[in-house]
């Protein structure tokens, strides 16, 4: 199945960026073409020195090539035709001014003395916003190519066959539970490419009913599978950035957020992303309606079985039938837990799963050897500054908080933050 | 790793043949070249209609387009370069008279009304001998090629995968004991001619040390391992079947192909083949000087344990070292047999193992399913008849007795044949 990789580049058109930079970036364009972000790159999985693991010449070459990269017309014509979550979803100003003529902006690259990777791109948000998920791809593909440089050619075949094999184990247990169903969100921390392509073909023709669709724009594009994706917490964290951070200018950002996207997509892409300054703040802020309206939630941090009764307990008070609403997880799900969580919640509220790192990356044995680590990583790309001020995000596992740590104390007492949950993200 | 295969013929070279085709070759081509012989297709697993499974106009096929290759003038450099068992083993006039001109036979084949196939090479020995290993290869390849259609892309993948990780556990077992060597045997047996060479690829790679070689000739040339082989039953059963069958006469057959083959190969692939009328049989017939002059014995069929006691205790008998000489295991082997056999006679006798169906055709799970089999199969092609008597193999196990009823009871009788062991065999 592989396809040659060493002589091509691994991002070969921009449209491999996952699809909520494609509905983000509409109304980044629209709204705030002129602010400037700067996005840095962070490795949660301790140990890790990426600057020395990497080869970073071709590192550089990769990030260089996407920089060469533009949307073709047929790129432009798929997401014009995509009606999967509302008929014309993207505007022409969108397509044909701002994706036509789109392309990445330079990046910052260093190898720091302890062997970390400083990796920034600054510049505008509606122009660095895309960087993100392509090169999360890349450094993911360099890192296991660099680990797999110690493996006989017989050990990478038998990796890739365990690959395989565990893909099968997933898809047998998965049709055990047909009301299960869930997307490819593992863009950022996939293996590979190919492997990535490979696992997005496989699931189509086996798991059809479950297997809704991936957030790899492109691969939806080659599949024919549904393009998926909500929105990221560079939504709230930069427009609340940008303006004066009171109580009540950090609530207007989110409710900014919330109605922009609305006005926007309306129902199809109504999915809550809540988590950015704690949930329960985000929650305090929404009105009936928006409850009513929305479809549901993504859940991507903290305790998901909290979370969920917090949500079903939300809808209840106002008299919504939380059967009729949806929690998406995302938090770093295998098979187990969402299996687990598919009995938990099943007949109480329709879930679904983004699933990531365990779909797309899931062929080491994770183990540590020789100041190595076989697995994935724990990798993001985050915005840190906008229009020079300091970022934030809290989330509701403080192990994800970003920002200075006095910026994040202090918005942790504008949001009124209680949150003690903590927990190590290794991958 | 999968070469294109549907649009290749399976057998691309006559050089696919098992080594000892070539070894015993020789001697038919030189001292028996008028005899005519039958060899005949026999599937010994249970409840298989090859009939019904294989594709029968394919089946013409592959075996037509073995009738119109001849062998290279590199193939036949290659033989005559061929040292390792001997220097020069290969004289002018069998390459440069006998292959260089041979073309195979034509075949009978016929679907018997009750599903199972009728499949008969008739003509003279000297050239229908290679047809042997040759058409088994073709029969497995196409019957896994009819298993296959009922797989989903996917499932394939992962017959594949599990296949690699089978053979993965097989390495990692094998150098946990560094005194086992092995040859592959399984040629005739192999999944498929794709898959074989893959695993003589690996091997040569991961066990250089215990990996001694192939039985695959043109494997062997192509990945330059050693090719292995000893001898078959074809030569005692042929040579017995054409004099007059006394007790002294079946004597005088065997004790005629050890003669010649010693006279021939002398010490570098003296390995005696002793089943054919029960080893504790050939071993009577056997003198001092032959015990001493031979490397050892090959055990293809009964009590691997009953028959190592007994080749020691007559190396003992007559004063000779056993720890000098070689056992080589040929019988239905898998990697729990090798190395309980490894521990048993480590230490007291040298052993090595000719590994057939479950290093080359190891990845089925086993299991029947809607009348199908989803295992390798048993499939041997015997001389059936010569000079146009029946002919008769009574090995060490009843089951893998060949001949007519008759012929066996006069054999048995003709040969003291006290054996009574059975066992089934189902791959």
């Amino acid at each position: 199945m592989q396809r040659p990789v060493r002589d091509m580049p691994i991002i070969r058109s921009l449209m491999e960026a996952d699809f909520y930079k494609f509905t983000m970036g509409q109304l980044i364009h629209r709204l705030w073409p002129d602010v400037m972000v700067t996005f840095a790159l962070t490795c949660r999985t301790k140990g890790v020195k990426l600057g020395r693991v990497l080869d970073i010449g071709q590192l550089r070459e990769e990030l260089d090539h996407c920089r060469t990269l533009s949307f073709s017309n047929s790129e432009l014509h798929y997401l014009r035709g995509t009606n999967e979550h509302g008929d014309r979803m993207f505007d022409e100003p969108y397509l044909a001014e701002h994706l036509r003529g789109l392309r990445l902006n330079d990046y910052d690259l260093e190898v720091l003395s302890d062997g970390d990777l400083r990796l920034e791109f600054s510049g505008p948000w509606k122009t660095d916003s895309y960087w993100e998920t392509l090169a999360l791809s890349i450094i993911n593909e360099l890192y296991n190519r660099a680990l797999l440089k110690n493996l006989s050619r017989f050990e990478r075949d038998v990796l890739y066959a365990q690959g395989r094999l565990r893909l099968m184990e997933k898809i047998r247990r998965l049709r055990q539970h047909p009301g299960i169903t869930f997307s490819d969100f593992g863009t950022r921390r996939r293996f590979s490419g190919d492997w990535q392509y490979y696992i997005d073909e496989v699931l189509a023709a086996e798991l059809p009913g479950q297997y809704l669709g991936t957030s790899n724009t492109h691969a939806a594009m080659e599949t024919g599978v549904v393009p998926m994706g909500t929105s990221a917490h560079e939504l709230p964290m930069i427009l609340t950035g940008i303006i004066n951070q009171t109580a009540s200018s950090v609530r207007l950002a989110q409710r900014d957020v919330v109605n922009q996207w609305w006005q926007r997509y309306g129902h199809g892409l109504s999915i809550f992303l809540p988590d950015t300054y704690g949930s329960s703040y985000f929650l305090g802020m929404l009105d009936e309606t928006d409850l009513k309206r929305w479809k549901g939630f993504r859940q991507d941090s903290g305790v998901p079985e909290e979370f969920g009764e917090m949500v079903i307990s939300a809808y209840e008070q106002v008299g919504i039938d939380p059967k009729k609403k949806l929690v998406v997880w995302s938090d770093g799900l295998d098979i187990d837990r969402i299996i687990e969580l598919h009995k938990k919640f099943d007949g109480r509220i329709k879930t679904s799963n983004g699933w990531g790192t365990s779909l797309t990356n899931d062929l080491w044995d994770k183990t540590r050897c020789n100041d190595l680590w076989y697995g994935p990583l724990s990798l993001v790309i985050k915005p840190v500054r906008a229009n020079g001020k300091g970022l934030v995000k809290l989330s509701d596992n403080l192990e994800k908080a970003i920002g200075q740590p006095t910026d994040v104390a202090r918005m942790k007492e504008l949001c009124g933050y209680m949150n003690t949950y903590r927990e190590t993200c290794t991958y």
